[in-house]
């Protein structure tokens, strides 16, 4: 399977608003849209955006009426205001053509395990070939799944959530877990089923992440951030997940 | 779980075009789209659209643009073009927000056959909560799904067939199917592992449609449409497809 190696190019966002599905192509609204990290004030996002502040103010004013982002009063000047994303951001379209073959059914499909493993292989796949990096919404499928399977789980302490997490990766068949670090917490996949036979040149095991982020959420009742640092599908040994609480992380 | 009531106003199409991935949002593209099947002179779209003949010469020309269509000149009047779609559609974006819940998830997920059936459904039912209905690309992934599973079948005539179909669907868990129309052919399934528990108001079999495609169409060796005129989601009593060879079908 050939790599996928323009991956870089992102230049199409998509968002999900009150108001609909809003996609965005413009680059300086998504120059902007990638500085909006908590409340920017307009004056911050001119200097990052190397525009003039006529051009940002009309960006800015779509945005809003797209119902990608909205405003408030900036707390010590009133006459500042404090730009911010409301809408959920589902994913990105790769506007230049991805070219790969679809990944090889392997061996028959004889029960339902096989078949629904490759169901979502191949529709996963098919998405990325058509240039759909939906990555937020897999991960949100995950965490929905992650969550069910967190009340299975039995445990009195950290190393005991550890233990049931490997042993619940082994009965599910998505493989065998290692803990590679303590601080920062640190997880690896050796036999991640999730990207099996996928070479992408980009991590994709967003559901694995979305059931480790709703796994270690429950745990620590706060938000969880998780990074897929290594996946096989890039080439790396194994897939890793770097695991920090949104506490630990400000 | 709500119905959907608000997918027939559907404003965004998308497609995948040697030039990357398009999304078409303006209203009268859309209209000049929905009426290309096949080749359609200038003056017909003109006609069907009912806007001015410059108005629809600018949208053709930017869809010429965009990758989206091509034209050649008419076989009897060298001066006029017939246009078509040369771009491959992938699905739609219902801009306005979809509110329903997510499936539940309602038994413990104990193995890898619970967990990737989970993992579709949720992950199917998210795309759909954010207004993204991306049957060509489900149906695809059946199509693969489905040539392999053909290759499984064993059958010496027509009749055999079938026989084997409903053994591979009961095999794999899919459901119960019957034969409720010989011509045309009217598969009927009682029990659809796609669909369960899921309430759209539309057809959302997309992988079984895939599937039964492949399928016939490796049989009959010719493009084989396949129609889910009844579906358990959208509150009939059971699944339905209608299989037509394009043969029968022009």
């Amino acid at each position: 399977m050939m790599p996928i190696n323009n991956f870089n190019k992102t230049k199409i966002k998509i968002y999900s608003t009150n108001k609909g599905i809003k996609v965005v192509d413009s680059p300086i609204k998504i120059q902007i849209l990638n500085i909006l990290e908590g409340q920017v004030s307009e004056a911050d996002i001119v200097k990052h955006v190397g525009k003039s502040k006529s051009t940002i103010s009309v960006h800015l004013k779509n945005l809003i009426e797209e119902g990608i982002i909205s405003f408030k009063s900036h707390p010590l000047d009133r006459r500042s205001k404090l730009f911010y994303i409301v809408a959920e951001y589902i994913g990105e379209i790769y506007p230049n053509q991805i070219i790969y073959q679809m990944p090889e059914i392997n061996s028959p499909l004889s029960d339902k395990e096989k078949l629904f493993t490759e169901v979502f292989r191949q529709y996963k796949s098919i998405l990325l070939m058509h240039g759909l990096q939906l990555e937020p919404l897999e991960v949100k499928a995950g965490v929905k799944i992650g969550k069910s399977l967190y009340s299975t789980l039995s445990f009195q302490n950290f190393d005991e959530l550890i233990k049931a997490i490997v042993d619940k990766f082994e009965q599910l068949g998505m493989g065998h877990i290692k803990v590679s670090s303590d601080n920062p917490l640190i997880l690896k996949n050796k036999s991640c089923c999730e990207c099996e036979d996928m070479q992408y040149n980009l991590p994709i095991c967003n559901i694995t992440k979305g059931i480790l982020k709703a796994i270690f959420e429950e745990y620590y009742e706060m938000e969880v951030s998780i990074e897929e640092v290594e996946c096989i599908s890039k080439y790396d040994d194994c897939c890793s997940y770097l695991i920090e609480t949104k506490a630990n992380n400000s």
